[in-house]
């Protein structure tokens, strides 16, 4: 077991506020398996880690983690105000805009919260602008979107032959959204990782923890590290997609 | 309690295929509470439960029940496969295209499974082209989304000062998906409402089903029947928050 | 840390099988804290812990889990066919029938493999008849479901004013499925418990842990267990939820 002080001392580090005394076996053990162990790894740095949390806490609507991963991630300097506003559309994706919107509420909230402690008025976000948007012209988003699906699914473009692989996978989600500045595609794929293991989507799962390793932006530690970090977070009876995905990729490898 | 003949006469209407005997309480009670009651009841007719149904099954990740429901809807001729591929991509953007992604390849698999039953080979989708994607001109869509998000939530567009609103809400989320052909308003609201209940999100739970109720797409009444039905297929656990949304609505109302 | 000789040990008790060699970061802190900490904790036995774990990974869609978990508690002998089979229609009526349905199917698996392990024929399961359904006058199963009602949830009926409360509520979930024999109230309230978890209900979910602790079938150091029993299990993330609402109960008491 890791040392009480050890556990205290990673908590403080990854969530910038003293660690409440545990009073419960639930406070026990969150301290200790979570803070002592699993944050503490090797393999996996603490501003990865925080896309996963981030992804796993706001999938599983858990309003008090969400408020203080949030905070955490924005306090430590770890994600930028951009950075953070970039994974509420990602993750908006992956699991659903009503999900999302308690995140993006959170995060306004936060973003203040952090600037009042300081003494300070937290400056209005951007207006932002059709510029904001990518290419106007629908057949460059379309050539866009199948470029892009290439390259972070590593398997050919679906056909455009449904409004769901259409106006959906092509035009939005790989024609805009993985595209789109302010996250790197290693990034995008920390928040979507977990997102395809809360939902339960054998396919998507197959397919992104795959192409994920496939392109080398996660190595095959790091992508264990990132299932831990999951299993944690959301769950065992769920991690254990994620680790079957992985197992039958290595399984796959020459 | 209802017969067990009519239960199996509204299963048989409702599924289009014969009822198999019940061997467990679980088999039992399924027959007897959602055929012998819950499709049953006055209040809402068998296609519009078809909607709630089919984003209820879909947000539960089963695959039994989505093969049977899918089969069904597109069987009985209440939903064309037109209208099938909109509650698809409709329910991508409400429950995550992860979960979307077993609906979209069940609707492939069915569609072909009754045309091979009727001897027929299932003629292909069509190939989407730029026209459907709606207005290139993203000014146009963002005025447009704004108009529609007024529309639909019977309240003032949200700001444009985060990607999640302005890239997502109201460029693709109202700025093209429920501007769509394909399905009406009132369709696509029996779609949102357990997508939204299943995805516990207490803002658009408040947002959706009290803006249902506001434009007059759905009356009291037929709310009623969707929070039933939906707590039917996605647990009365769930179904708590909708009721109690409606039950605020009604409150609030002169 | 517990040794690994214990942690595998407690493995074999619970699974009932020889537990395999841990190869990844995810089987080893799954084998280290489920195993040798979490069901080794005293304070709930393994016979209670396998309703939590059962209602865990069916809720998670865990498909090898659950293949796993149905397997062993049929194996062990903690729980009959029978039992089993109730847990399979408690826990439709909590997260839903679509889930539930995959629960099902493997109920039967399992029981198939059991027997072809043993080298017998699976005994064919009994045709239910109308007796299973419990009264047939509608007066008497609400009343009797009112009744239930106020003694699982010790607090006063709802009023017969929706279709939720009145077919679904009253009718069906606390004048049937509550008051049906195979389980007792403490049993039905430990497959309830991590239901409501996993389904983020907040009403429902201050409910049950209130009055599962107010009308004395669970104590409050189990109610502790409970918790962390579903965290490993569905994450720490959504079991901040059922925590909070143990730590208000608690603070409540006089």
């Amino acid at each position: 077991m890791t040392s009480p002080t050890t556990a205290d001392d990673v908590y403080r580090t990854v969530m910038t506020v003293d660690p409440p005394t545990p009073r419960t076996p639930f406070d026990e053990a969150s301290r200790q398996y979570l803070f002592g162990e699993v944050w503490n790894r090797p393999g996996l740095g603490i501003r990865d880690r925080r896309f996963v949390t981030l992804a796993c806490v706001a999938a599983a609507d858990a309003v008090t983690p969400i408020d203080q991963h949030v905070y955490a991630a924005l306090r430590s300097g770890d994600l930028t105000i951009e950075q953070m506003n970039e994974v509420t559309l990602h993750f908006a994706v992956y699991c659903g805009w009503p999900k999302a919107s308690a995140l993006e509420q959170t995060v306004r909230k936060q973003w203040n919260r952090l600037h009042a402690e300081r003494g300070q008025e937290a400056p209005a976000w951007p207006t932002l602008t059709v510029e904001d948007l990518g290419p106007a012209d629908r057949e460059e988003r379309i050539r866009g979107g199948q470029e892009e699906f290439r390259t972070v699914n590593v398997i050919p473009a679906p056909p455009p032959d449904s409004p769901y692989f259409y106006a959906g996978i092509l035009n939005f989600v790989f024609g805009h959204v993985w595209r789109r500045d302010g996250l790197s595609r290693r990034e995008r794929r920390l928040v979507t990782i977990p997102c395809v293991g809360a939902s339960d989507a054998v396919g998507p799962i197959f397919s992104h923890v795959g192409s994920a390793l496939e392109s080398g932006d996660v190595t095959y530690e790091e992508m264990q590290e990132i299932i831990l970090h999951f299993s944690a977070y959301y769950g065992i009876a769920k991690g254990e997609a994620l680790h079957e995905a992985a197992r039958r990729w290595r399984a796959g490898q020459p």
